[in-house]
C-alpha cells in the first residue's frame, strides 16, 4: 500500500531543497523515459519553480520537448542501485521502466510518469521554455504543477529524518555511483550572542 | 592547522554535485558578506561551471554583481548554526565576519573570502552574466577557477564520507532551520540483469 499523499503546492519545492539526486521521468505520444539527475534545485517558492540540468543529446530532452513537462522523483535509499542503472543506459535503446521493472502512474496534472515504489517523492513539472539556457547550460527551468510525498517521512511541509526512518532516506550523488544517504536531522541553534 | 588542499578543476564540481547547502561570499571595495543558499548545483563539469539562486535584493547580489566573482563555501556540521546564523542577517547592516567570528582569506585567483574553518571546502567563481534568467530566476551562472577542499573528506576528486570521520560531513537544508547531515555513502551494485 502506497503512503503517497498529495504535497500543496507552497510546499512542493521543500522535496528537492536539500539537494538530493532525482529520477527525469519524461512521455510523448506512447514512449516513455527515466534518468538520473543529481543537478537539480528549487530556483523559487512562490510559484514553485524549479531547475534541473539535462544534457540537450538525451532522450529525455527529445520527449520534455516535445511534451511540455517531466516529472521529478525523489528516490530513496533502496533505489539506490536503480538509481545508477537508469543513469547508465539511455532510453532510446530500451524502455527503462520495464527493462528495470520500474511501476509509473500518470500524473494527475500533465500525466508524465510518477513512480512512488522505491521513492519518497515526485513532483510533476512544466517546462518553462528558456532557449538560451537550455542551450547553453543545458538547465530546464519548470513550475511545479502537482507534487506527492511518503507521508512516513514528509508531512505538513516538513521532513522529519530520525531513527524510526532510516531506510526512508534521499540519496545524494558524490560521483561514480557513490552515494551519501541523508543521515538524522538536526535543528540550527539560535546564535548564542556576541 | 588547515588540512585543505586544492582541488583540481575538473573534480571542482563533485564538491557540490550532492546537494550540500552553501555559504556565499563576496567583496567589493572593502565590503563583504557572506549569505547561505540550499539552491546550488554544477551545470557543467568542464568547463566547471555552477548555478545559484540569490534574490536580486540582497546586499550579495550587489557585491557580486560589482566585483564580478563570489565564493562557495561548503559548511560541516560544526557550522549548522553559523549557516543558519548567516542567512537570518543582511550584510548590508552589519560585517558577518566580524559579527559571527568568522575566518576568511581572499581567495587565489578571485580574491573572494574563502573560509577554511568549520568547512569542507571552497570554491572561487567568475560570475557570467545573464541578466536574463539572474533578472526572472535569480539564477546566476558561474565558472569555478579555483578550488580547495579538507584533504581529510575529499581527494583525489572523490569524497570519502566513513565512520572515521563523521564529524566533516555536508549540511543539507530542509527548511526551517533543519539540515539533514550526509550520512555514510553506499556505492551502487551493478543492476543484476532482467
Amino acid at each position: 500500500m502506497s503512503h503517497f499523499a498529495p504535497v500543496a503546492l507552497p510546499h512542493a519545492n521543500r522535496l528537492i531543497n536539500h539537494g538530493p539526486t532525482v529520477l527525469v521521468t519524461s512521455v510523448f505520444q506512447g514512449r516513455r523515459n527515466v534518468m538520473a539527475a543529481a543537478w537539480s534545485m528549487p530556483v523559487e517558492f512562490s510559484p514553485p519553480r524549479v531547475a534541473v540540468v539535462i544534457d540537450k543529446h538525451t532522450f529525455t530532452r527529445e520527449l520534455m520537448a516535445a511534451h511540455g513537462g517531466f516529472g521529478l522523483c525523489v528516490p530513496a535509499t533502496e533505489a539506490i542501485d536503480l538509481t545508477h542503472a537508469v543513469g547508465s543506459c539511455s532510453g532510446r535503446e530500451v524502455d527503462k521502466f520495464a527493462r528495470f521493472h520500474i511501476e509509473a502512474t500518470p500524473g494527475p496534472v500533465l500525466g508524465v510518469p510518477t513512480i512512488e515504489a522505491g521513492c519518497l517523492a515526485w513532483l510533476e513539472c512544466r517546462l518553462i521554455r528558456e532557449p538560451h539556457t537550455e542551450d547553453a547550460y543545458d538547465t530546464c527551468f519548470a513550475e511545479v504543477v502537482s507534487a506527492a510525498a511518503d507521508s512516513r517521512v514528509f508531512a505538513n511541509g516538513h521532513w522529519t529524518f530520525n531513527d524510526t526512518n532510516t531506510a526512508l532516506r534521499s540519496i545524494h550523488h558524490l560521483g561514480g555511483g557513490l552515494f551519501a544517504q541523508a543521515g538524522d536531522a538536526r535543528q540550527a541553534r539560535p546564535w548564542p550572542g556576541p
